[in-house]
């Protein structure tokens, strides 16, 4: 049987591109993984590892036009937005190696010994190791952020992990390109290119997490995809940790007082948010609670004109549009719901946004048909849930699964900490991972304080993917005890011979308040 | 249908002591969540906390005689193992009390605005929250330290969750007993009792983990037990953490040089280590690599020695005396395997130790029949494996499973780093979470260095259950972003006012190297 085709189409036209390569066999995968994991020892060495993830920022950054031009005609994000996320990527490597160059995330922990507690300590040594080679599933909708060269594999390779990638469909020719540039600049510092594998495939990616030697999994996507993937990992003889980023509502609460303040503002910045990058955020506002009334009104009269002034546009590939078509006529068609602005079918190729709106009571309580405007819908949507009063609201949010955010609008008064500002933070923080007074969930920066999961289904773990810690993903504590410090890594020697952050008998060294 | 009556029972006779409680209903259990969930409010405040646990210290050690004598009538482990246990439980208590205090654990981050950065940077403020209700799985083998007031239970009230303990069969009157007292120490604090609650039964422990309301799971006991418990877990509507610590070998390895410079104490010191507290420690040696050869012979006489000098034991209860007796009778009739000192039945209700010895190379490839020496036998028994060289030697311990602790005992010269005492320090790491030279995996501190955990089957995730990072396992990180300081807890305010060390602008606060 011949192996399958993997085309890149172009999502603006719906046609075949180019053959990129073949879905890969259960052969190819064994061969991909165990080459990764012979070349795991190439990444012991921190200054090596940072270094390789500075050229890999530098490689990419030095192709950067031929790389938008490929993600362009595979994605239709348009050259302005995917210049922005390649610069973003380039970022996020160089902050990992950073982080790599601090060696915090080791967390070392030094004991000496103490036969005077009970039970007696011994001589305690402990710090963190990398967990071996980690599978890393590519998002359709961030072919470099959160694909390849994203933040699975960079904070993977920064821990000392080698990766294999299963590329996304949608943007197969992109991935074999980025993937070449990372491992041209593993080679340039003696590194194997086998530490980044790629491979193509659905079948290919269940293999994938089930072969023994692969240690974790990173994974951004759909619910149902993500949670194949989870189920797998777990049923595995050895269950691996599996760190997938699923789905998101991202509710929106905005109280009367914030719209009795800036309606017109908050519509035009729920406009732009939801439909930036076509809807095709993990993070876009999926569900607003909006007061009924006068002020309500005006904020539903702005996010009528931001929206209807939005341009049609190509979604990532036409499965994704097909979807998005069935998911917002099948919410469009509930009892009570309107459309003031109709989302659907713009062109052949393209959609046009657009918003429902429903009385928030319908939401507020178990109501079979009603629920499904509790579930993301990928593209350029979202829903207004109008309130009557607070009660009804806190009822909404309080059916929620989990998100990846949660957002507040506040009136001057309120972010000042008058009436109930800290009070609904409080309702907000069980929701999600990221709870934002006055902005929108579409900002999302890397940064050290950045935690992007949540709750799941946002995220299977209470991890992040996103920002300096998404690196404690790859990583498993190893202590040593009574060991000469002939035999221990340098890390772990008194002296401090790396000059790294430690806790000593206790206490966190050099550290004084 | 009447409730299952739960019993105390008396494993030096086999006999009914009392009946103590009923197995838990599915009403009852969804009782014990929902009141633990209700009061989780109470946890917040950190100074309460850390108050309630040194309260339950105290209450302990104030009950020390009563709780040791229950403890032994229903374990036989003894006034003197039991005492020491409940000190050692206590000392955790307020070490989790000192954790709770310094507030590390929190693991603040704080990002400044930057609008020069790639994306820009909003005010974003990272800390870590509960995660809500944990469901505690206690052991057999430790009714204080690994039971109702142990590092699970300790570690997870330390991070502000409430806890619901399912009661080992084993020692539900002692279960009962500490329950008690530490419900009265959480009354001291004004936090209400259900916040530590307490049911019955193996269905109830499954419904347990199945409870919409539980958020995570710590479990310490079988591999076939603690499995059913990851996977219902794992297979929930919305899937929660489950940290289990299984089951482990827990290998050493003693070189050539190290036997023949001293046999005799080798020898000794496994005996003792492996037949304490009748072989009923997770960290048990149970595969004890030897050099064939006159110094490894040397080796096996003191090791006779001790061992036949052990009285007979009784096991914990007449079940695990039965799969003791079973296990190792299928162990000793494989080929070639031999019992210097044979293991099994003493009297009517005890067990004598013994240890196996089986040619390495049974081991150093797969062979149907003599891996099951490569699986836990819970009891005073270990194999011996005779190796004739290094690679016989490491290609054992490259079949073996993730293991709690892995061993080597060197010479002198090796030790201070001649030879190959860093190769095999480097072998070992891959094989467990903690490593130790020339001591015995028994010999379990409670330290911040510690790590008691390790690949599967040791530990289903890659947290510790012992040590101050333990109280990772129940948090999770939320960020706060563009949120105006009146709304964000103190532990976020610029100006510090609980003293935390914290992570600003990418810069560990305070840290000067």
């Amino acid at each position: 049987m011949a192996a399958a085709p993997v085309w890149s189409v172009d999502p603006r036209t719906g046609k075949e591109r180019e053959q990129v390569a073949e879905e890969a066999t259960a052969e190819e995968i064994d061969a991909a993984v165990r080459a990764a994991h012979d070349a795991r020892g190439s990444l012991t060495d921190r200054t090596v590892r940072a270094a390789f993830l500075r050229t890999a920022a530098d490689r990419l950054e030095s192709a950067r036009e031929h790389l938008v031009e490929a993600a362009d005609a595979e994605t239709a994000l348009g050259p302005t937005r995917l210049a922005a996320e390649l610069a973003h990527t380039c970022y996020q490597l160089r902050a990992f190696a950073d982080t790599v160059d601090e060696g915090a995330f080791l967390d070392v922990v030094i004991d000496h010994p103490d036969s005077t507690a009970t039970p007696p300590v011994p001589d305690l040594r402990r710090y963190r190791v990398p967990l071996g080679v980690i599978a890393v599933y590519s998002a359709s909708n961030f072919p470099f952020t959160f694909s390849v060269p994203g933040g699975d594999t960079a904070s993977a390779l920064a821990a000392g992990c080698p990766v294999v990638v299963k590329a996304h469909p949608g943007h197969p020719a992109t991935s074999e390109l980025v993937a070449a540039l990372l491992r041209h600049a593993a080679a340039a510092h003696g590194i194997p290119e086998a530490v980044l594998g790629l491979v193509h495939g659905l079948d290919a990616g269940v293999a994938l997490v089930r072969h023994p030697l692969i240690a974790g999994a990173g994974f951004t996507g759909s619910v149902r995809g993500g949670r194949l993937l989870f189920d797998a990992a777990a049923a595995r003889p050895v269950p691996i940790p599996f760190h997938g980023e699923l789905g998101s509502l991202n509710p929106v609460l905005v109280t009367e007082a914030a719209a009795e303040e800036r309606a017109e503002r908050i519509g035009t910045g729920l406009g732009g948010s939801m439909t930036l990058g076509v809807g095709q955020f993990c993070v876009k506002p999926g569900l607003v609670l909006v007061p009924e009334g006068a002020a309500g009104d005006r904020l539903l009269t702005s996010l009528t004109e931001a929206v209807s002034d939005t341009e049609a546009g190509v979604l990532l590939d036409h499965r994704t549009r097909d979807t998005f078509l069935t998911g917002v006529t099948e919410r469009a068609q509930l009892p009570d719901v309107e459309s003031p602005v109709t989302p659907g079918a713009g062109g052949e190729h393209t959609v046009a946004a657009g918003f429902l709106t429903v009385p928030a009571a319908h939401l507020a309580t178990p109501d079979g048909d009603h629920d499904l405007l509790l579930s993301e819908c990928f593209g350029p949507v979202t829903v207004v849930a109008r309130y009557t009063d607070t009660a009804e609201a806190t009822a909404v949010l309080s059916r929620l699964p989990g998100n990846l955010t949660a957002t507040v609008h506040l009136s001057t008064a309120e972010a000042a900490g008058e009436g109930r500002g800290a009070e609904i933070l409080a309702q907000l923080t069980p929701l999600a991972g990221r709870v934002l007074v006055d902005g929108w969930p579409t900002e999302l920066a890397v940064a050290p304080a950045q935690h992007h999961g949540g709750p799941y289904p946002a995220t299977t773990s209470t991890a992040t993917s996103v920002g300096g810690t998404a690196i404690d993903r790859w990583l498993r504590p190893v202590a040593y005890q009574s060991t000469p410090e002939p035999l221990l890594p340098p890390e772990l020697h008194d002296t401090n011979p790396l000059g790294l952050p430690r806790r000593i008998d206790g206490r966190l060294e050099h550290w004084e308040h």
